[in-house]
């Protein structure tokens, strides 16, 4: 057993080197790679791509999991080799059970259909896009019938993000969700705005990327295993667990977009980080699903870096860093505008408190499109009317309606948004239990001692990589299951400082 | 035919891939890991090299050569497809030549020597090195040794590094301008050397880099294509031919090194952006061998960029961005700077005269050390007799002696150093026929036109690629083999008008 365990591990080794070495390739092509190398570099990655993916399928290693099988039910559900195998065994059979032609035409697709949304969103052109679409929800049907025994469709695709998931269950929860945030959003959009326009004055960049990179090594972004670049679109990605880089972005007439991206993908990056080291270049150095992955990244974004503890410990040097902008700007003053409730058109702009509508209009309607109840041509007036109804607000065209999001038009429908929401959910619900362990936590963070809470998320969280799914870290940690309690007295408690809520 | 052609180039692609993965790879380890992504990073790069490694060697790829050489013998000697079957089987004859086993205990040998020299050189500790080096000798020798039939033992590993060159004609080629060059370098040294002091200044890194893309830019390096990283040590490397990039390193308190070392770099880089695009991905998109691509950099970087008509157009540019340092230093006191020759201990710093020198000491102490007329335990002394001899000028330890380069410390003695020396024949040699077919060429320099040159160094010497070795380039460039006489009169007429030459 201990040999064939061993020659797993080695296999899973070259798969994971392959894996890494793409990742490499593609933050490369987002940071630093001249025009000139584009055609290549998207050949080399998908030659990568397929060798791991070759590797992975191959029949030897189905014959070594289903050979260690016992084995591994015979440990501690825990223990890493068990779970070594378990999780290898999932991701297995995944891969197998999708046929590499059929994924092959549909990256084929979704790299087609990506570079015409990327035409036709500023094009305001839906009706281009809409047999690209069409084609992609077939695509993302069959995905899911390689899965047989679902209960709903789109399971297999929630499955994907988030294991352990059902629509059945997000969709209970959300609509729970719903009924509690809508009185609050309602009460707070139809108070006066916040004013912002501390953060829109000029910032310049070389200023704002040193000051974000002490925030980010205070709050534990260990840049001795990470460091940050500069991307049009800021991402987290890991080539081993002793390198493990985000990207940033920055607007120098708003200061609110580098600061706090930088927060979030250091959130990211900090779950990887706290990985245990001996799992690196196995199956379980990773984060364990879309929603506990945002649970960390929108734990330090929101609920510890727009605090108002937070703010006090951290403005006073931001205020140093831009003197003549900040200077008269009060601690009050600045702690509103960054968190600034409105009435907005676009997610990924969008207030921690309103951001949940639109991630669940779009959840919503991909299980309706999935189910046949939402047909691709009737999307933009849907969207246009659940918009209305859902914020009082009309989006004025389908470019920052229906074409808004990247996600249906490179990849599936189905399962590519409920993780945003769980993710804030399940960061309540994780700060809630590590304030019950540790109630002297949001004093540190007035002082700027993160350490208490970085352990304690480190040790319940982060160190098990995919040990665990989703569900299960939520019960080891709460007992429980998913709730949202937490989460809403979370936001009515921050809140009913700043507006007045009932 | 068709069809096998067609395979041999499909596997051969995603070889490249691998390879040109494996690039990046390293780059990012040069330029932008930070130090917790060591260990993971050596492994997934062995990976890659095993891996393309084992494509190479597949008897698939010798089966479809085999199949292919009648085919390619009936195709005009210089058509691609010939230059592709021929080249490859050259590669592939030499690959599986050596055992893998062989070569991983060589690279695993070469790498601990490698971890102990950049220990003992500053230690000035060569009873460490002595038994490593000892071994990579015999490592070397075997190495030479799966080439049987040769006529010195050192020309297997010279072939490694400039196929067609052999260590008779080498010694030959050397000797005779080891017999014209004494006396010139014996006649400038006794003179009073020039003054280098406005080098010596402060010269702030970011201006510096600055200039130095715009010099890269204007030389006709193209960013498009490419771009300048700082790394501990200047290197070229290329990810495919739309993506070749060049790093430099840049001294504060002395700006010959950033500027001239770029231009070096720019050299090596446009000869493989002048490989026709067509080759991409094939084993012909390469160098053809160390000492065309060194007649690349040397020849930008000494024959054009160290001379008095390049200076004239460059040195009132860089006056305008060292005004403080440069302003009241004549163009005149600072060609003599930067062509400075002089006596010293250290090969890379030497300057295009002497360093010649350098390199021919190590190649015959190469041939020695493979043919077992000079023992490692005696090579510390004999480098100081000989450098005595040679320079009149006595390093005062091994760190500048004996351990002076990486190169044996790190792979195999043999076939080191020839390549630098025969790049600075090469390049005069190409010169001297760049200004036969364009005598207008230095006027145009001297007013920072540099097309007409580099459309003939594409034409003749980079478009090709591998398709042709250095002999060959050289036969067809110049009817004949390779001579000196170019070299030498290049030497003495630019340094006549700067010493006083008998």
């Amino acid at each position: 057993m201990e040999k064939k365990l061993q020659e797993l591990k080695t296999r899973l080794l070259e798969i994971d080197d392959l894996e890494m070495a793409a990742s490499v390739l593609n933050w490369d092509q987002s940071t630093y790679m001249p025009p000139g190398g584009a055609a290549s570099r998207a050949r080399q990655m998908s030659t990568l791509a397929r060798l791991s993916q070759e590797k992975f399928i191959d029949p030897e290693i189905g014959k070594l999991l289903d050979d260690l099988q016992p084995y591994g039910e015979s440990l501690p559900y825990d223990s890493d080799d068990a779970s070594l195998i378990r999780v290898t065994r999932r991701d297995y059979e995944r891969a197998t059970k999708i046929p590499p032609a059929f994924m092959a035409e549909f990256y084929q697709h979704g790299s087609l259909s990506y570079q015409a949304w990327a035409k036709a969103r500023p094009e305001n052109d839906f009706a281009t896009m809409r047999p690209l679409l069409e084609k992609t929800l077939d695509f993302s049907r069959k995905l899911a019938d390689f899965f047989p025994g679902y209960e709903h469709i789109a399971d297999p695709l929630i499955d994907f993000a988030d294991y352990g998931m059902k629509a059945s269950s997000v969709r209970a929860l959300f609509a729970d969700l719903r009924q509690q945030l809508t009185p609050i959003v309602q009460t707070i959009v139809n108070q006066e705005p916040a004013n912002d326009s501390c953060l829109r004055k000029h910032f310049p960049e070389a200023q704002q990327l040193q000051f974000c990179e002490e925030v980010a090594r205070q709050i534990g972004y260990d840049f001795n295993r990470g460091r940050i670049d500069k991307t049009h679109h800021p991402f987290m990605t890991k080539f081993s667990l002793g390198d493990v880089r985000i990207t940033t972005r920055v607007k120098e007439n708003y200061l609110g977009e580098c600061v706090y991206s930088v927060i979030h993908e250091s959130g990211h990056a900090m779950y990887e980080q706290g990985i245990r080291m001996d799992l690196d270049g196995t199956p379980l150095a990773g984060g364990t699903g879309a929603g506990v992955h945002e649970s960390q990244s929108r734990l330090w974004e929101n609920v510890v870096g727009r605090s108002r503890d937070f703010t006090e410990f951290f403005y006073p040097r931001l205020q140093k860093t831009f003197p003549d902008q900040l200077g008269s700007v009060s601690v009050d003053e600045y702690y509103r505008a960054v968190n600034k409730v409105e009435r907005s058109l676009i997610r990924t702009d969008a207030d921690e408190v309103t951001y949940n509508l639109h991630v669940m209009l779009r959840f919503d309607f991909e299980l309706m499109m999935l189910e046949g109840t939402l047909e691709i041509k009737d999307l933009p007036d849907a969207w246009h009317a659940r918009f209305e109804q859902d914020f009082g607000l009309r989006a004025p065209d389908d470019r920052d309606g229906a074409l808004q999001d990247v996600h249906w038009y490179a990849g599936a429908i189905g399962g590519a948004f409920q993780g945003y929401t769980l993710g804030n959910i399940m960061g309540a619900l994780f700060y809630d239990q590590a304030l019950k362990a540790h109630p002297e936590i949001p004093d540190q963070i007035r002082l700027g001692k993160f350490d208490t809470l970085r352990g304690w998320l480190t040790e319940n969280v982060c160190q098990h990589g995919r040990k665990f799914t989703e569900p299960e870290i939520i019960e080891r940690i709460t007992g429980g299951s998913i709730r949202i309690e937490p989460y809403i007295e979370y936001l009515r408690g921050k809140y009913r400082q700043l507006y007045s809520l009932s």
